[in-house]
């Protein structure tokens, strides 16, 4: 029986064994480094283990494993460009290290290189594969569009509901595309793309909602960066939403006032009473019952997919290495 | 017979009935604004031309022709914010009417596109199809870069071999990639997919050689912009690298230093210094008779096609468009 390690190994293999460097240079230095810079492999470990449950060959999915982690690790890089943000993975980024022309250019050519990947193996479900993709790359973008929206909307005017929406769309959607590929390589019938998608999607709020609940109550020294973050760059997230939801008026005027304050307040002191009023609230047990019922629904759409048990392990395992993870 | 019109008309009224305006109107409001400031649409015409010519049916190319059209935009809309240009076609580029992160974003999302363009209408040559664009597109990005590449080397180390080589990845390989597309679709066999791919080539290169020439010079009041901005840029082109290989050692050492001149001269001075030693050099004709062999070679390239005649003459109209064009 194949576990979770078995098809994160197998895409370590697939990125070992890939050359990203190439003329001209300049353009894929940069391409290189960021591919090599590491990460959780979620999306690529995701797609051939969605393969193999419906019954898919590892070896006609090495494309698309690839093109999936390209693709995310574009965006990742254009919007380190566009947030301004110094480090990824503890290492600093393509804009950073080289300049932002570079970072708009290799960028593009990580996109254009995700489909070169893609398209290297024929299949009957080629289309419809390529299709998931693109409009799962649209709504990435999309999402990303109204991220940005909101920074410049400030706390008061985004609700629970568009943001929960923005992370579908940002985050969820190419977990739940990566799923259905896999899926559509190994020609699995229209309710169970339906019911892999499904599970992405809940998979993926599960994690952005870790994502924002560890930035405030992850261990520092286990997490690798300085929690509080979020709150220093006055950035929306479950957290200050959830606690608005469940505080009071004078709760809710208090953090609304603090995330307003933009540069006249000492960032520690900030921090230290934004966490307050979250502790005031209760909001990590809310938050943590909040992940808890995504996990539990991708867990749920799991049971109900038509496959043989053995083969859902390694997605039983993902859920319970998300569900455990501290960083 | 159908001519050139007949397809410049099919391409404008298929943008005329597509909707590019979607949400967040923040993401689409610019991609609306880029794909509607017009142009030559020379690539969709190109791609539906040489459909027909092997052919095809040009219900069956409408959404390469949209997807070939929207790659191009990207590209420039990227072009534009790397080389910070304020004005594309006379009018604001995206960074300068919106911001950087705006021009980055809708450029992705407009690449994005682009393949859901192609991925509307299925073909029996679908992966062959969309492998050429997706080359095609790497090719652009390297051309791209090895321009950029070029600006930061100078002159003096640039050569006419090298130059032309970044042109034929920059914006030969477009023109050709979307002949060979259209020809695609019409299921035209390897030899004469080759055939158009080189004749778009030789255009492409005839294309860029007019462009530089018309730089300097074009009627100002035909051409719609002052000519000599390559010279104020420093911008390296066909006329100085000819001028190179054509001047003696006193003109070459002459029009190095011009160039090498960064902020330390009156613009206009420059451009007439640098002009009057092209003018001594009788660069014109020698750049009018490099135009006129590319335009040569892709004219026989075409004669040797296997195609009806009368199918040819949107081809030959465009041709000879492209060959008298003023601006």
């Amino acid at each position: 029986m194949k576990g979770l390690k078995h098809y994160l190994d197998a895409v370590q293999r697939i990125f070992d064994e890939e050359q990203f460097l190439a003329e001209p240079h300049e353009l894929y230095a940069p391409i290189d480094y960021t591919l090599r810079l590491g990460g959780k492999r979620i999306r690529p470990t995701l797609l051939m283990a969605a393969n193999a449950l419906f019954g898919g060959n590892e070896a006609d999915v090495r494309g698309a494993a690839l093109g999936i982690e390209t693709f995310h690790n574009f965006t990742l890089l254009h919007d380190d460009l566009m947030d301004r943000s110094p480090l990824r993975r503890g290492q600093p980024t393509v804009y950073t290290k080289w300049d932002e022309n570079t970072a708009v250019l290799s960028g593009d050519t990580m996109y254009a290189l995700a489909w070169r990947y893609f398209l290297r193996q024929p299949s009957p479900h080629l289309q419809q594969i390529l299709q998931c993709f693109c409009e799962t790359a649209i709504e990435v973008c999309e999402g990303q569009q109204k991220d940005m929206n909101f920074e410049n909307m400030g706390l008061a005017r985004v609700s629970l509901d568009s943001y929960t929406d923005m992370i579908r769309q940002k985050t969820a959607v190419l977990l739940a595309g990566a799923l259905k590929i896999g899926a559509l390589y190994a020609g699995a019938p229209q309710k169970e793309l339906d019911a892999i998608y499904t599970f992405g999607i809940h998979l993926g709020l599960a994690f952005q909602m870790q994502d924002d609940l560890l930035d405030g109550y992850g261990d520092a020294a286990v997490f690798g960066k300085k929690t509080g973050q979020d709150i220093r760059d006055n950035k929306i997230s479950y957290l200050p939403l959830m606690a608005l939801e469940n505080g009071n008026d004078g709760q809710r005027r208090e953090l609304l006032d603090l995330f307003a304050a933009k540069d006249n307040m000492d960032e520690d002191e900030k921090v230290s009473r934004v966490m307050a009023a979250y502790d005031a609230i209760c909001l990590k047990p809310v938050i943590e019952k909040g992940i808890a019922a995504e996990f539990a629904k991708a867990e749920k759409t799991l049971d109900q997919i038509d496959a043989d048990e053995n083969l859902k392990t390694p997605l039983r395992e993902m859920l319970e290495t998300l569900n455990n993870r501290k960083k």
